[in-house]
């Protein structure tokens, strides 16, 4: 029998896939569970871009081009325009959603065995585009009594080393909810100069900002070579499904590895670009876009105000994004996670969290902290922070049960 | 300024990019170009992919899960029943096109380094997800003389070496054409078992045949544990902008590997897989393929009967897929193709065709032959075909007048 390649066995599994089998048993046994747990919004996604699907007057669902449809690329200039940000289109390349924009930008900049600096906590699976593409995850730790901002200068500089090539973050932070401020990425900006380093900078949450304002890494002339971009439609547009991103460099060679990688796959989905162009040539855009911002600050707003009341919880209010990393006072959210799939007595509901240690690089790190994601109703919300709560107390009430009889 | 990665600085840019701005210049100065370079069907994909769609009754575009939504799946699995294959739905994931299915299966197979025995000519791309995924291409050279089908086991054997993990190949062939017998696949099926290696199978040509059978790689018992079946729906339901692929495979792990790849990429395309759910619930799906497969077989018999008036031209009669060889009477066919699309006089016509080179690992070989894809109608290809006859005449004696002056 042929083995498997140690590569891909060693690729990680998403932490909360050991996770998801007992919450769907819990389901199966009829209990309500709030899935605080996924990136996945349930905002409708716009009207336009759906109708922009069903209209597509298309006889042959042909290939599109590589680097996408003209007209979807001319709708990204647009967009980015909008933003005060000029990319050109031969400056962009439309990807399968953000993960293969990672995946370019990860293969593109570094080769294997290269060093990738990256704050932790971070998105999990930049580990897996890690893996996959053979590139060393070097953390930075920040920390939740900071609101996951950036340490200083002399602190990052001093992860550099002879095989680093590139910084990575996502700005807005999943899962922080961290939005950094021009200081903080002019730190990062002077780095990639002085040591000749790309900075790849995740800006899907773009538009999901409370407070402050959200700087694209296109915005530092200091880093024209050094860029690059990735994007995605799929949260702004709540279109996950769509499976369209962006990559975008001023960096000829990048953009030429982009374009040669591009070819390899053919080319990215049409109808999801198609629903894009639709969605952006309507007037209103923005408007939509705006109201589902004023929906998911007022749900923050109410997760914070409700998480604030646990006793022992350290949380800073995010400023960006849809997650709010919290510190619990317990030493094993993992443990805990499982506890209210399994054992927790919440009357027939209870909530579903992503353990912490699986958005850090650093063994041990994020032990006593969950991500909650907040793509529910505001009432939702505030029953599964409740339901938490009193998860916390049944769960040391029973720990301190174990104790006592060990 | 920080340099891009040398792996991707070696990724080979498609053959035909060299050309394609002559294509599209000739194009600009006013002239018909039959472009018979390409693999994208002309055929209107079938009304019933289109209204599943259109249809779609989704208000929020969320992700599928990572393997493929659930009813795509059991489409699927319906759709490998009616060809006699049994797979159940833990054995599939839905791909992002054949593409994807390509690299996850050369992840999940071979380690950085190892070799992956091929038959050339191959499929052009099998060259640029081996440079992506650092994996060393092992030609077998057939021949057209022979139809393209496989060497004698002996010769096979001899290209196996310690670091060899699979064999890859497409049935029906591109760009050959060739079906290969029950004989055939049974020596590679052999080897695979005496030396524990993959069979990864291309069929995204299934339907494709004209004579014999389309024989799969899961209808041989012994490679329970060897086969990784690859296919896509692109070319069978002219839905090459759908991007659904499907990987398969009977090996517990190599699919749990592919899952983990799965999730890390989080999802295919939503409206592909409803198209294709939609397509294969219409109880005369089969009718609308057969009807194509009509068209494509009236089509090879056309070009086929016309290549072969052409003097000095080498093609035996390709038994499926959409593609035919041809060693043309000269010495160069890269650089007849670009006399055909500069300085050839076609009274305002001409026809692009892609140079063999690019079809072969072994340096040199292909460099008289060229593919021709019968993706256009019969009249078209006629007249295509009269214009290569005439294009050979005028370039030999343009070839003879510069060999005359030097």
């Amino acid at each position: 029998m042929p083995k498997i390649s140690r590569r891909t066995a060693e690729l990680p599994a998403s932490p909360i896939r050991k996770l998801a089998p007992l919450a769907a048993k819990a389901k199966q046994e009829g209990k309500t569970v709030y899935n605080l747990n996924i990136g996945q919004p349930d905002i409708p996604t716009p009207r336009s871009f759906m109708e922009g699907v069903r209209n597509a007057n298309l006889s042959v669902l042909s290939y599109s081009p590589s680097p996408g449809l003209p007209e979807t690329l001319q709708a990204l200039r647009g967009y980015y325009a909008e933003w005060g940000i000029d990319i050109p289109i031969q400056e962009m390349c439309v990807t399968i959603g953000g993960s293969e924009a990672f995946t370019f930008a990860m293969k593109a900049a570094l080769d294997a065995g290269d060093e990738l600096i990256v704050p932790e906590p971070f998105y999990p699976n930049y580990r897996g585009y890690a893996c996959l593409t053979n590139v060393k995850l070097v953390p930075i730790t920040t920390y939740a009594e900071d609101g996951f901002h950036l340490p200083g200068a002399a602190e990052i500089e001093a992860k550099i080393t002879p095989r680093t090539r590139a910084f990575l973050f996502s700005n807005p932070g999943n899962p922080t909810g961290v939005v950094y401020t021009r200081a903080e990425l002019e730190r990062i900006a002077s780095l990639a100069v002085k040591h000749d380093l790309f900075v790849i900078s995740d800006e899907v949450y773009r538009e999901f900002v409370y407070e402050g304002e959200p700087i694209s890494v296109f915005q530092f002339p200091k880093l024209r070579e050094h860029a690059i971009l990735v994007d995605s439609i799929s949260k702004r547009l709540s279109a996950c499904g769509a499976r369209v991103g962006v990559i975008a460099s001023r960096n000829a060679e990048v953009m030429d590895a982009v374009n040669r990688m591009a070819q390899t796959r053919l080319s990215p989905p049409t109808f999801g670009q198609l629903g894009l162009v639709a969605f952006l040539a309507d007037p209103d855009h923005k408007k939509a876009v705006d109201s589902m911002i004023a929906k998911f600050r007022s749900r923050r707003d109410t997760l914070f105000r409700a998480i604030r009341t646990i006793p022992g919880v350290v949380c800073e209010r995010p400023a960006g994004a849809f997650y709010v990393i919290a510190k619990l006072p317990i030493d094993d959210a993992e443990d805990f996670v499982r506890f209210l799939l399994t054992d927790f007595d919440g009357g027939g509901e209870t909530v579903m969290l992503a353990p912490g240690t699986g958005f850090y690089q650093t063994p041990g790190r994020g032990k006593d902290e969950v991500r909650i994601a907040y793509v529910l109703e505001e009432e939702k919300l505030v029953r599964a922070v409740e339901l938490l709560k009193q998860g916390l107390v049944q769960y040391s009430k029973a720990r301190a049960k174990v104790e006592a009889a060990a």
